[in-house]
């Protein structure tokens, strides 16, 4: 019997996707981390308030959530300042981004990164067959000028930024970007993922133009809200482009603990300044101990820091891989020259002190190795 | 400036999604619901094992879920006896057939289902471009001859099947469902929805054959375990079908609490054999009380029950109002003849309560519509 056949476009891709959890790592190595350190989750954990609504909610599960996430909508519009018809929730920003590039991406559409930025995007171009092209980052920040020139060159329907940028911590102000967002090409939209947003120092952010066709932004409960196991995103934008989602979203929509939690964790200033100061003392905490070690960092307006362990990528990924054995739970970014750094999420006091144990012999052992 | 384009797919699509949740109803209404037997929800919840594991999991939501689903997978693969590559943990059968249908079906693919059946697969297929053929009905079961038939004549990528049934409730025996598999035109998957087969009598599933490429079956947490609201669902298939689904998922994957709350859930042996006994009674209760209004009912094998009205679609469709108005969620077949039915989740006692005192005034004031 002949068996039936995937799409052509299907075919073409590897069956096997970017994220890889440090469970799987865990599996593969024989035993646990010590600490988790690796994928910018929040180790100081999510609001407590957050935490009750959801074990209230876990009762409520028989009911399907409500699709339309009414309620954290209007809470996130009250939020914002803006109206719920400028906000889609969705299965945190991936699942988000994968719809966005499904509504505006088909067989060969080009679409515009960095070289070493979110992989998660990247994934979702190829899966619908987008023609991805790249540009450097330029003195470890993404390089707006050049994503620029790079969609006018190409005409590309997509450029994919992160402010704060994700794997370096590096951001531009809000000016810089409000600069860039006038300067997007016409049948062009700038995905603007400001994941860790929250972390950033004032002014960092551009103010929401509720009405501007140009510019779709990712917001996320799972970095400085510390939900990231909830999955919960949200896109702000012009009513015409949310409406958009509604073509193809997965419309049973989200969990209805993770609605809960994500309601509740809006509500909640307190922890959020809370969260603001312990990882401003973890990114700290970091430096100090990288200085210990005769090591740079990046600025970094994020919940992590990337460390310049001082040479090449062949150099910081034995560091990585010493840290690893050592029980860290560490990334580094893909592409040289940021490849020279490893990425340290900020943790709890604890966590830290497990970095700061192991780090002096990965950087020792990497060194013998060199021979 | 120029808007950018959405994909000539993605324009022809209506911004409109197949399920409104009764929570878009009630804010419409604007009066809530005293009884939700509207959705196939399993108002007698999920098993107290099931509510701890989320809460306990709730406090690590700072934790990525683990993408692989691997202790869950783990455990459905020794609960069905198979192996791990056979499963594709998803968030609901929802998400996992939008998966299906965008791994199989491009433009102009032809697929076939049946007129009346559920929407969600249809609103998929649309959704990647494919071409819906549709058979009817035959004696308010589906017809597999008839939807074998119409694939071998479309050259069908994907047939649709639910066993047993929604909205009808009615079902195949395992014998007809393994003749109908063993009919699979060459180049063509079947789509096997058992949703509701752990409501089903013994020997309405044909057994698992692992390494069969011309079936895919799809199970839920949502149904007999009771946890719509947590989105988890599974596929089961040979394991490159299973793989495929790595080209494409979303693989930062499940919410952690869900995937907790699945495993503790499937342990509790105890608790589906309870729900077991509560749908059988509730149904019995829903049989009675159509019988008391001089009502017939269809045989089901979900926790649901289609009354059927005696009359036409729109004769149902006023009863259905009138049970809205009076505060009880429930739903309809959407095709001729079927929709002569209403369909009743099965409930709580107080649940069934309500519905029995409302369907007497329901049925009188449509009587009176008709002048």
């Amino acid at each position: 019997m002949t068996k039936v056949a995937l799409t052509p476009l299907a075919q073409s891709l590897p069956a096997s996707v970017p994220f890889v959890g440090p469970e799987a790592q865990e599996r593969a190595q024989g035993f646990p981390f010590k600490a988790r350190l690796g994928a910018n989750e929040s180790t100081f954990g999510p609001s407590p308030k957050a935490i009750a609504a959801m074990q209230k909610a876990a009762s409520e599960v028989w009911m399907y959530g409500d699709p339309e996430s009414h309620d954290l909508r209007q809470a996130l519009a009250a939020h914002h300042q803006i109206a719920p018809e400028n906000i889609m929730i969705g299965e945190g920003i991936d699942t988000l981004l994968g719809v966005l590039v499904r509504l505006y991406v088909t067989a060969g559409d080009a679409v515009v990164t960095s070289a070493g930025a979110y992989p998660t995007f990247n994934y979702h171009v190829a899966g619908f067959g987008g023609t991805l092209h790249t540009v450097p980052y330029k003195n470890d920040h993404e390089d707006p000028d050049a994503l620029i020139a790079k969609a006018r060159e190409v005409g590309a329907k997509l450029i994919y930024i992160a402010n704060p940028d994700n794997p370096m911590g590096t951001w531009h102000n809000a000016a810089r970007m409000q600069q860039m967002i006038d300067a997007v090409p016409a049948g062009c939209l700038l995905v603007l993922d400001e994941a860790y947003i929250e972390l950033a120092p004032e002014g960092t952010a551009p103010a929401i133009n509720t009405s501007a066709d140009n510019v779709i932004r990712m917001r996320t409960f799972s970095k400085a809200h510390g939900m990231a196991g909830a999955r919960v995103g949200y896109a702000i934008g012009a009513p015409d482009i949310i409406q958009g989602f509604n073509k193809v979203r997965n419309h049973f929509g989200m969990s209805r603990i993770s609605q809960a939690g994500a309601l509740a964790a809006l509500r909640d200033d307190g922890w959020l300044g809370h969260i603001r100061e312990e990882v401003s003392k973890s990114r700290e905490r970091i430096i100090q101990i990288a200085a210990e070690n005769g090591l740079q960092t990046l600025p970094s307006a994020t919940n992590f820091v990337a460390i310049d362990c001082g040479r090449n990528g062949d150099f910081a990924s034995r560091v990585l891989a010493n840290l690893i054995t050592a029980g860290v739970f560490v990334r580094m970014p893909f592409v040289a020259p940021q490849n020279r750094c490893i990425r340290i999420s900020c943790g709890t006091a604890a966590q830290m002190d497990i970095f700061a144990a192991a780090l002096p012999g990965a950087l020792q052992a990497a060194h013998d190795n060199l021979g």
